[in-house]
């Protein structure tokens, strides 16, 4: 990412989403662990960042934080919009519940989905500005935070949790991914679904205490990769380390 | 499907799921289209014939149509469940919402969940009377009723139809049948994704005129392929033609 390159983070509160938003701004301190959802200390800390409220599952709320957006941007455009907003409830085939489907899919699939829609102006307005050829996340990316639980074909580690909604949303996110690298690619944004790993955060934790890697190890491999990423990759499923998982 | 072979199509008052219920009666009349929803004159001609209310997305409903087909089987299983009941709406990137993301998920994932849920103890009766080895849908067997267009490799027709809901619930209905291969493979139960085509339903001209395929040969497709299904299978995409697809 550039020096110029501006980025949105849902789901910045906590976890992934939190610690994306601290390595992007050079400041990350894997080791003190301190930094939980003091946003006011971050923002006065930072001049770079600015911390927005938004809640992805509601459309009122989404337009009103793409508003506040583009006033933070003035005549600039957004270049890489990061959703990272997700839920997992625990279930298995037996105990998944009509609410729990509807909850999880609102948050991981619709949430995406409503926010592209909100910041696609300004998507646009950095990729008509950009001097660079093909895609990029420099230039303008959406880039989905999925996870390969969702991998139709690797479903990972299903001994050690179902999470039915959980898989069934990320199969879904991956295929609005898809959809919106074939409908935004000629606008000059690229669309990823990415694979953070099985991370230790309070959602990778709750299906085991087994979760192999640190938030800090992941998002440091995210951000290696994200800039490696072009045309080729429009509509990809990649994890972390950079490898294309199947659906 | 062998004589004693009891078989719930979901969705049976048009369309395929229509057309699998007079096929599977052996009473398929593909030049007439008279027999539309007349529901009760099938069931006074057809003594084999049980028509029961069931709205998928309702748990109670569902629950109920599962207590009065166990009233219907006495002592026998369910062979095959047909989970075809199913909704699209037109859509693209641009005008999908939130309400719509939802209605069709309900519809084309959590109801085929749920009827699937409340279905199991007799899929499992019937898994347990059964001889045979392995899997098959003689024995006990849930067909999820998907499609091409939820396939995010091949994303089918998108220039003819965005459909972003109806495409991100196929995915998700895809995830969800290959959960079931895993969770119910051991009970003898076998699970898989069914792609009908591109057919002349309603549905299907919806999304342009040119839906090349009938009804009738679809669903004459779908009974070929289905009777060859092993427990290779268990988990698998088919098309109506029997070719797997890909996720």
């Amino acid at each position: 990412m550039g020096e110029a390159t501006y980025v949105l983070v849902t789901g910045a509160n906590r976890g992934i989403g939190l610690e994306l938003v601290k390595q992007l701004l050079g400041k990350s301190n894997p080791h003190s662990g301190s930094l939980r959802p003091a946003g006011t200390r971050m923002e006065s800390e930072h001049p770079n960042l600015v911390i927005i409220a938004l809640e992805a599952t509601d459309p009122a709320s989404v337009k009103a934080a793409a508003t506040r957006v583009e006033e933070h941007l003035k005549s600039s455009g957004l270049n890489l919009l990061i959703n990272k907003a997700g839920i997992a409830r625990l279930s298995t085939l037996e105990s998944e519940t009509a609410e729990g489907m509807s909850l999880v899919y609102a948050t991981n699939v619709t949430g995406p989905l409503l926010v592209s829609q909100a910041f696609l102006p300004l998507l646009k307005k950095a990729a008509q500005g950009s001097n660079q050829k093909g895609l990029s996340c420099s230039k303008a990316a959406i880039v989905n935070m999925s996870s390969e639980a969702g991998s139709i074909q690797n479903v990972l580690i299903w001994h050690v949790g179902q999470v039915i909604a959980y898989r069934c949303s990320k199969a879904a996110l991956n295929m609005l991914t898809k959809c919106q690298s074939l409908g935004y690619g000629g606008d000059g944004i690229l669309s990823v679904a990415v694979h953070p790993g099985w991370v230790q955060t309070d959602m990778g934790i709750s299906l085991s205490p087994e979760a192999p890697l640190t938030v800090d190890a992941s998002v440091r491999g995210i951000l290696n990769v994200l800039p490696t990423l072009s045309e080729k990759d429009n509509g990809a499923f990649m994890s972390w380390e950079g490898k294309v998982l199947p659906w």
